[in-house]
């Protein structure tokens, strides 16, 4: 009970740290992030590939407006983990950031320039009182002087590079499975295999095609490209991952 | 007991985050959706339908009065549920917003684009200080580049696209109907229908012509239409919905 | 004692939602304007009546320092009820928006118009922090492209349209007097006729000219009119509701 | 204990009502007013009459600096009761709105025009955060188009209109009195015996000239006129009110 | 308790008044007054003398840098009681206006003007939330048309006009003695007189030359003119109130 | 306990002081740089070593990702440990004054200068309102006019200038082995070689070169140059400090 | 325990006063100044002396960045205690306000007006909310019209002159020496004497010349000179106040 107390007297402010030198605000901002369904970035040799799992809530609702994969510059694609609104914002911002560099430099921003832009602008929100921290993670990839890279941004403001990464439900689950699978010479199907078999991992073992988002910025197009419906089944059928048409109904009140 | 006091110290300030990652004080906003009476949105081929429940108070108040039908632009309109004030300010943004883009751009501003437009809107009174959200939800509806468009603006600044949806009282009943009911392929007198059994499945099965609010958006004229109420007598009394008259009398008390 | 706790913790700040989604500072502003003394506003074929008690808590007190009718606009007239102060600045506010319409536009301000713009300005005192909400309720009524309208705000900044209303003290048991009595189709006398009987009928039926307020807004002439004391006392006279001298004493001494 | 505990939870912030409606900060206001030695004004047919109760509190303190009477401009004189200093604020606020009347439209403001600009200053202390109400209430009289005119502003921000009244301590037991005695008929001297009569009332029936202070506003000259000391002992005697000397010692000690 | 425990609840922001209508943090601000040695001020025919307790706390400290009597223009003085670092920013306010005053008026600011600007100035910090008030009092003395003139400034911004005057600690007992023994025709030795006596007063009946602080503005020179240590010593002894040399120990430990 | 309570009411605002003089969120700020792991800076003649302890959260994350050693101009690095978040700001701040240096004077800042910019930037945090200090030390390090410098700033915003030093988790462990074993006279890769003996210190003995962050300015060269991974690999084999494959395991799950 | 309490009711903001007038923020700076070390001032006909007790706390520390005597211009110098940080923003202004006063007025800035501007300062972040006091006292000494002048600026923001004093911890004890053993007649010499004589009072009689910083500011040369740690060898040897190589150990831990 004391520690409780104690807890509860430093986490409801962001500008102020607890005796153990925690911000309880931005643990709480990562915990919005484990409350958004899962989202997967995966590197290889072959680009980038970025893939959601975007359950809906409702048959009549558009899965295109379950927006968790948005390009953020010709060559550079964003996931998202987490309250949806803020992570609208953070791409608003992404893609303002970008459209300035090319106007400004006459070239496209780099992936880690723009990473790092965005999470300076999350750090702000935990420093300086009066708003709360975003609570949203975000995966960016693309391609930069020919080489893909993926970053993440959490909610504390700091920017990861990664090989492979989950952000949201299940990211430890994910994680491992991606440390234990993950194999950087891929090409790029090896890469949405992975992606694909990694959300497998946490869904029972199979995937409705509606319910994945999938996006990849290949190495030798440096373009992002979001991946059709029509070719997630194809894929989900040739790994083996396609679930029965029965489990549709169970699956959908979940959110 | 414990869990209460916790909750409680979480959800008065919009700018901080409960330990479990939510946002009460927009969970509460979405409440105030709840207590508004239920609209409802309906996409066909044949366009957009929107259909409100505006029961009012006395008889001695204008029915046209209780607004929850806005023209947003020409192509484009709006129904709301929830805090009606409040409602008004995100309907004058939106028809600024709208006026704006023709201005600028010598062109009609798309449905998605003011959409987004609002929840970014909105977004910003969940994370900054010194305001409260919005308590009301929003549904959009027209024709953009000749296709019917529906979406919802929720007290978070999510936006979502819908075939067809409801907010406000008794949504969960109305979606259950529209689920069981929908069909893309119906023209707009099948939506208008639609909306109306819709909304007299949680009205005891019948509806009196002068607590519905009802306008269209026609593919064919993508023009912002309201349904005269002579309309929407004919056709209730073609779907066998009408209220007999002595049920007016005990109706007019509740809101 | 749960509950009331409870709502205690909701009703402090005009930024938060109470957790059934409902805003307490509104809703006490509501209860500063039943505190006032009623105002009445009825609208005929023959124009608008504005109806106000005004009861004075001392015959050394000027009957006309208690403002409850105020001129608008030469076609617009306002009656409030609810905390005084209040009210003389949206009358200040809806005079100046009055007066700014006919510079820039050159013609008179419609009611509607002006109703929305007060209500616009209320609102904003109930969403953003570092002030209250208004303790007032004002009923806005005068002539527009020849036809008669009647308006109310309300402290949450909603407008509505009316045929007749009352705001203030006793709203209830004066809108059943006036739903069981109103007739659209009157004339101004008749308006007045029953603008009075409904004032009376809260008043154990009879009323002294002196704590009466009234103007008209005549379709015909487009004029705020401020009915005269000796007209008031005609009227009394006319309708049988003139209270007997001796009546006089008790009652100076409410408010 | 209950009800006690509530009102202590609304009562410390301005900008907040209570669940019935109140603004208790305005109304503790008041009650510095009431904290104030009294301040009356009467309206005669010959002019406006100002007088105050200014006790000093040490024979070393100048009486003139005990300023309770002030010119407000040629034809306004303003009379205080309750926080000096706030009065202080009010009366410049007062004098500089008259001048500038004077430079802007070179004639004389209006006595009510003057009052009402000070209740809108007074009213935006008791809506707007960051400050708190002015805890003074004033007495207003001047001559306006050749008619003696006077008024009162009180801590909300309300202005009224009296024939005779008063403000600060001992307001109902000489309203009382001024009530029963008062003529509007009267001369200009009639008003000052009705105001001394009314202060000695409260007084044990006898007042000692160098703790009044007294202003006239005659009809004919228009102009604001500070009564000197030894024509107040003069009305005194005239008056039979004039306080023997032995009573001089213990009433210095009492503020 | 009960009456301790509701006092608490509203003394701590400067913005609210209590229930009694009482503003306490003002009522602190006195307190913070009295614990300031005591500074006199007496106003005779033949000037104003200003005269301070001085007290220091070590040998080593320099006397002149215990600063309680300022030169606040060539005819005026104050001395200040209480905080002394506020003491130093209204002096400097005192000092600018005095240096305006010439520079845009051409002549030497009058003393009650110069008062009313410091107590104006004040009052802003007792009324404005973000800032505390004032905890000191100013004495202001000075020539003004040829008349002494004396003033006092206290924490809530009230100006008061004196013959004479004691402010800070012992403030009751010197007023005491000065109200039984102030003489208004007195030359200027006989107010340095006065107020050496009324300091000794409270003193133990003797003085030292080192703890006494001492100026005077002659109605003749219309100068600010501060008295040495060693007509302060001649006075004392004139006067018979010189300490004898065993008591300075004791009495240079308190402050 | 009542030492605790007292505490806890003056550890939640950094804008007070507790009755002991202290500022408990600058000492929580402490805390959190105590959570980061640790950074250690050598001064040798040689010039100046920086060595930080990198362990990763995964091996699917970019080791160069985590970043805690920067170039803030040619001739200066800065290694840090604490709130990841919060140091990029800092080495934002750094390097935008460097270059400003570079653009206004035409010459590099100076070491010592540099530090104190960003000292005071910290301290700003600490004194006013509005946001919470940067969880974060720096250690400064470079060549200035051919001389090592060595700087720390702390979370206070206090500058110290060392010989050799550690910031972050084990700081007294790892300054005890400094203090014990730093010879100034030491050439650069004495300084290295110190660097990872006393990192070692704290890791069981052996270090793991994946593990380790190193960068050198070299008094000859002025020049910021990261030490390549295969030279740490040699370093550490040299200094008989590698670790043996099999602990790579558990390693990895702490951070 | 209840006045404990009621205490701590009122430390916890600065702008608020305690019921018997003491401002709680403003003490507890005195605190911080406290907990520094030690720093001395002799003000001699010679000129004037000062003397800091810098303890470090590690060998491996840089003497010359524990600064404790800083020079402000060419002819003064200020020493301080207490919250390091602070001090140097005091420092940095008081730096920029003799520079502005060299180029504003061609001369060197006063040595009592430089204060002044310092203290007036200090005073601001007593007064106006947002912000907490500065946690330090300085002494700040120099030559003005070829005299040597000492003042002490403290939390409060007062301004003091002295012959000689001690700000920090054991300041009473160094003072009491002062008092006992101060000679104003005495040349530079015996200033830097008094002030190694009263250091080693609080430290066994005996001072080891690297924990010692001192500098002088002559009449004669009128600049801030530091004294070589050699010199302060030799002056130790001289008074016989060399501590022996054997204490060095223990003392090196405290700071």
């Amino acid at each position: 009970m004391q520690g409780q107390n104690q807890q509860q007297a430093y986490d409801r402010g962001i500008t102020i740290f607890s005796p153990d030198g925690r911000l309880y605000q931005v643990e709480y901002a990562r915990e919005a992030v484990k409350r958004g369904t899962a989202s997967i970035g995966i590197r290889t040799d072959g680009g980038v590939v970025l893939a959601v799992d975007k359950r809906i809530r409702s048959p009549l609702m558009e899965r295109t407006s379950v927006e968790k994969i948005h390009k953020a510059d010709d060559h550079i694609g964003i996931a998202s983990a987490g309250h949806v609104a803020d992570a609208r914002q953070l791409i608003d911002f992404a893609r303002r950031n970008a459209q300035v560099n090319r106007l400004r430099y006459g070239e496209p921003i780099g992936v880690e320039t723009l990473t790092k832009d965005v999470t300076d602008h999350i750090q702000q929100y935990t420093q300086v009182g009066g708003a709360r921290p975003f609570g949203v993670a975000l995966i960016i990839g693309g391609i930069e002087n020919g080489e893909p890279r993926l970053y993440e941004t959490d909610p504390s403001g700091t920017p990861y590079e990664w090989k492979a990464l989950a952000v949201g439900a299940d990211r430890g689950d994910i994680e491992d499975y991606l440390e234990a699978n993950y194999e950087e010479a891929a090409d790029l199907e090896g890469g949405i295999e992975l992606a694909l078999r990694a959300l497998a991992e946490v869904n029972d073992g199979e995937l409705r095609p509606e319910s994945i988002g999938m996006a990849t910025i290949p190495t030798e197009t440096e373009t992002f490209t979001e991946v059709e419906d029509d070719e997630i089944d194809s894929y989900l059928a040739e790994f083996d991952l396609l679930a029965a048409e029965e489990d549709k109904e169970s699956d959908e009140s979940a959110e």
